[in-house]
């Protein structure tokens, strides 16, 4: 029997070459005396060609066969300048593995129109045979390939944290409260406190996991459940992880870039625009004077809001960290600058733009347990409830680290400049999202 | 300023340059006239040696400093046979970076009495700085590194399915429950309805992630939270994943021996075997008939016991698989057998031995919506309840396909013959355990 071959080795094979080939019918041309059959792997689509189909001995299952079925079909290599990627494959013969419903909830075919994001959802199991969408996700999987390639390159060890936890890293408004065998448990809204631990051992440690906030924001921007890219380094200050963020994401362009030539087509990308470091960096009161001067309503003592960001990112064609945010606008394991003590070392990294967004949040850690404990008062957080975490700066040797978060799901969504965050992920949660 | 250096370049390093080392006091041995400090980093261990320390004008520092502080020090390098890794560093001068208390609650070198897991776990920030519980995390990290390797040279996609589900896969016994914006929602027990709608984009498709059950079990090898590697492959077939099984373990295996030369030494592995495909193949049939002959009782009815299971290891010293269970002892995805009605394609993997255990769980799915009906009706599960996951079948174009999941923990445990899976876990969670 024939080894299976797949669509976008066709045009390497020789002319008059025997192949198997199995997919799904993408569409059917008919023209009466030649039918075409687009033909979808997993690699690409190959064209098929039936010359005089209704006289083929094969005709009863020609005639079968509708959008979607699954397929094999043996046929010719036929190298012919005017099909696509130059080459097609003339019909000899053909089986079918599965069958699909006619007319199917919406069509997979590019050039159709497309069914709303609820409606894609509910059939996500078909949309994800549209070439665009399945686009988003291969550039999604070459981001997590493109970081962890630098994580290697650059020594840091991967740790895994728990999701079930006992008490909240940013307390308590946004966690998800769980029954866990009697007990009182939340899902980690963040491995922040765990990754401070794996430091201990490895010095620089990452982990790409999902993360769970219970926010009841309705915005292009929010998720219940996201997938984050976590850093932390010992002996780092706040400098250190913006060059870490940089290396980071300019890995994960470059890898989307060589990977994803196709896919980004497909999103009418044709020169994926790779950061060049280093990126610029403004402080906060900077950030605040550009929002201030464009009309909006800013504050020194809060973050800015959604509108006073969005001006602040149509300053900038690249991406850019706003450092040195307020104390009074940050989580409490933030600390006080040492030469300005209204401010913090926490740093955001944004994508330029309307369109952008803030993709990372980071900064150097306190390490003190006093500050640890006065930060958590001013900031509502009862230290009791810090339990473990405060007893590790109390047991010391802590060396002085620094660290961030990166939203995944906003990094594939900014490169491939989609509408929503949503869009980014493949079976995603809000609050009015649970299924499928 | 000099460059920090890593304790592991010093055997690199030309005699008599100066060099910086960051790290923590791992040991204090003081001889009066001569000390030797071993100073630790994530890298290894370096011999600080302390001539006429009470002479030293640093003297004060010196005296100061005390097991976990978290120092730099400057010194010379000197190539001295006696010494570990041939090298050591003369004592110049030194600065304390972070302290720690004295006594420390446990000691973290190795040669001195380990407390007990608990008490590890609650002070696990000092824990992990034992070179030999940082061993087990590194060999965790190399596990999944060879996964990847694996996956991304045999063409497969990484997807991330949610950890928040509206129902469960396999049943309502071992979910979690959650409160999901005044919704009902569990936490995933399995990737298993996602991947198998992935594979639609993707044919090949895998996800490294968090798993949960609410398993009361107070075993060896339970946790309420795991890691898996999930695999699922369109136009497969069992055999075929059981070729897949071969080779990602294999590289697994690969992985840490190349990388964790050091880590398995520790844990007294001085040469890791790595496993030979093709692995021996039983049915279960004849799994029964073994644990049969050595007394157990067993039936064709159900899965083995925990005894019957590990008496049926024993007779193996390589990893090795059990197929075709019994109907009556699977989940309602897997159908009959073609040729032995009462029997399936579902099949495990297990490490051999004593201390081996249940690996991998997996086979070929089924895809034809009415036997899938009949199948969870028989296994307790109402229909209705499968919602979304049997209309894909219903609106069709699902191609065969099969897969399995891999517990990772207990890859980990069985490479480092580990006591518990718990050990494998940096923050495990169990019945009993919610904190760290």
């Amino acid at each position: 029997m024939l080894d299976r071959v797949r669509t976008t080795d066709l045009p390497n094979i020789a002319e008059d070459t025997e192949v198997l080939l199995k997919g799904w019918i993408h569409q059917i041309r008919d023209l009466g005396k030649i039918r075409f059959w687009l033909l979808r792997d997993s690699a690409g689509l190959a064209q098929i060609v039936l010359v005089s189909p209704k006289k083929h001995p094969s005709w009863e299952i020609i005639n079968e066969i509708k959008q979607e079925y699954v397929v094999q079909v043996i046929g010719i290599v036929r190298h012919n300048e005017k099909a696509p990627d130059g080459v097609e494959v003339e019909f000899k013969s053909c089986e079918i593995i599965a069958k699909a419903v006619t007319p199917l909830p919406f069509s997979v075919v590019e050039q159709k129109t497309k069914a709303n994001f609820d409606t894609r959802l509910k059939y996500r199991y078909l949309d994800l045979r549209s070439p665009k969408t399945r686009a988003i996700f291969k550039v999604r999987a070459f981001c997590v390939q493109g970081a962890r390639d630098w994580f290697l390159k650059n020594n840091f060890i991967e740790i895994h944290s728990p999701k079930i936890i006992s008490a909240g890293a940013e307390g308590g408004a946004t966690l998800f409260p769980l029954y866990y065998f009697g007990k009182e448990a939340y899902l980690a809204q963040s491995p922040q406190f765990y990754k401070q631990v794996g430091i201990q051992a490895f010095e620089r440690v990452f982990e790409i996991a999902p993360f769970f906030r219970a926010e009841k924001s309705r915005t292009r921007r929010h998720l219940s459940e996201s997938w984050g890219i976590d850093v932390e380094v010992a002996f780092a200050e706040s400098r250190d992880i913006m060059e870490i963020q940089e290396g980071l994401l300019i890995s994960m362009y470059s890898s989307v870039k060589e990977h994803c030539k196709k896919e980004l087509k497909l999103h009418d990308i044709s020169d994926l625009k790779i950061p060049k470091a280093p990126f610029p960096k403004i402080t906060f009161e900077e950030a605040v004077e550009i929002a201030k001067a464009k009309g909006y309503k800013v504050s020194l003592d809060e973050d800015l809001s959604a509108e006073a960001e969005r001006a602040v990112r149509e300053n900038f064609d690249t991406h850019f960290f706003i450092i040195e945010f307020p104390l009074t606008a940050v989580t409490f394991y933030y600390g006080p600058h040492e030469t300005k003590p209204k401010f913090t070392h926490k740093l955001d990294l944004l994508a330029p733009g309307a369109n952008g967004l803030e993709l990372t949040s980071g900064g150097k850690r306190i390490i003190d347990p006093e500050t640890l404990i006065r930060r958590a008062k001013e900031t509502g957080i009862a230290p009791k409830g810090l339990g473990w975490y405060l007893d590790m700066f109390k047991v010391g040797g802590i060396p002085p680290h620094a660290g961030f978060g990166m939203g995944l799901d906003r990094v594939v969504m900014t490169i491939l400049n989609l509408p929503t965050v949503q869009e980014a992920v493949m079976f995603p949660r809000t609050v009015d999202i649970l299924k499928p």
